[in-house]
């Protein structure tokens, strides 16, 4: 095996590890974690809200880009080879009407609610935050060791059958001079976010004050830095907020599914 | 008004009076026609079969990635303004039990059979031809005034629900200098089709004859050039007809549904 498989199956059993820990119960967010293997964003809905759900994607695709969907009741994805879904996050939010009602580390009670759980991954902005890293430009809540912070705006997606939803957006704080390359890199990752939808001015956003985040930690911002703000995938618990669905399981903020999947493999 | 801006209204233009002489009946292929205007291929199905192929498309996006879905019963479209799906393509075909019934130049009357129709616009590649013959690479179908040539391969799509079937591709010669270029330019367009499947070997595709295209024409290949495949919006039509779907309309292969939206807005 040359030295470029050996890292490949280092990063992609670093994947398969941290999945068996958060398997085993431990709830850590994942930033930095398997570097240069893919993260996703999970929901999982009854099949009745499948369809409704997949068109909101497709309507949104900055935001919620979506890497697979799993046949209805199966917990298995093409992503990851022997992955279960119910169980290898780290950490999982329980929705009902709309409102969270519970965080648990092991979704396998909620998801057998129904025998009908269509699961959706979508794509990550961690996934371009290694070619950021790798060209210099560093990723604060990585060297800070917290979860990215993301907020709720006032850009409305555009609806889809029952849902409706405002878009939310992780951010990253740029130097001046660097903000044009976070651009193109991240753009060349279109199914993982791709390039910002907003840099500097986050009360145009409607975001009041970036020190108290929706979700996830704030992180510092230093003199000569740009606040730049890419779509999250987040976005879709905005939408189970907003249209008061039923009943759903996601991802807790931060807390993502790795894939087997490269980084290198949504790069364009 | 600058130059730049007339001429893009000049380019809406031109596709607006496209959709129209189409509406008035003209049938004739769209590869050339509104330089710089998205085209997409189109199907549309009863309600009941949407979510099957909305998740096909998902699950094989080189081949089937979708600009917009309708909602139900509606034959408009956010991608050209005051447009109707029905009538302002060229051609369409109308397919019963997966089997071709009926080439018209209008779909009004077979759309009214349900009310309930969900139409799908899919990228085209010919989306980046413009960026092509910009760099200077001939497209030859465009340079000898015929259809884009079109081939079943024995490539397996990813099945969804009901649906399954092989990849469909265009093919377009390049001289073996080019390719490369070809392929990175048009890699810049994921969302239609971006860059090739498949480069030289037409055999292990499956076929066994390129001058016998299962859609649209054969075209001339000179001396120095490779036959260079993409993956092609007549896919689902495969799918249709290895599926056996009940009830669909779909544009007629080449004959496609010209936007509003500048080339330049899939580009990444």
């Amino acid at each position: 095996m040359n030295a470029l498989d050996r890292a490949r199956q280092a990063a992609i059993a670093a994947g398969r590890e941290a999945r068996s820990a958060y398997r085993g119960g431990l709830v850590t967010p994942t930033a930095g974690i398997a570097p240069g293997m893919t993260q996703a964003n999970l929901i999982a809905l009854p099949r009745d809200w499948a369809y409704d759900f997949l068109l909101y994607a497709q309507r949104n695709p900055k935001a919620c880009p979506i890497l697979d969907v799993t046949d209805a009741g199966s917990p298995s994805t093409l992503l990851a080879d022997g992955a279960d879904l119910r169980t290898d996050l780290p950490l999982y939010r329980i929705w009902r009407d709309g409102k969270l009602v519970e965080e648990v580390s092991d979704a396998t009670k909620a998801w057998a609610e129904h025998d009908d759980m269509v699961t959706f991954l979508i794509g990550c902005s961690f996934t371009f935050e290694t070619a950021l890293q790798e060209a210099g430009i560093e990723v604060r809540h990585i060297a800070d060791g917290c979860n990215v912070p993301m907020y709720l705006t006032n850009r409305a997606c555009r609806p889809a059958g029952r849902l409706k939803g405002d878009t939310v957006v992780s951010m990253r704080p740029i130097p001046a001079d660097r903000v044009a390359e976070a651009c193109s890199i991240s753009g060349r990752y279109p199914s993982v976010h791709g390039a910002p939808v907003h840099i500097g001015e986050p009360g145009l956003l409607g975001i009041q004050d970036l020190a108290r985040p929706d979700f996830g930690d704030a992180v510092r911002i230093e003199p000569g830095e740009i606040p730049v703000f890419w779509a999250c995938g987040v976005t879709p618990q905005a939408a189970v907020m907003a249209s008061g669905v039923p009943f759903a399981i996601t991802h807790s903020p931060g807390h993502m599914f790795i894939t087997d999947v490269p980084d290198s493999t949504y790069h364009v």
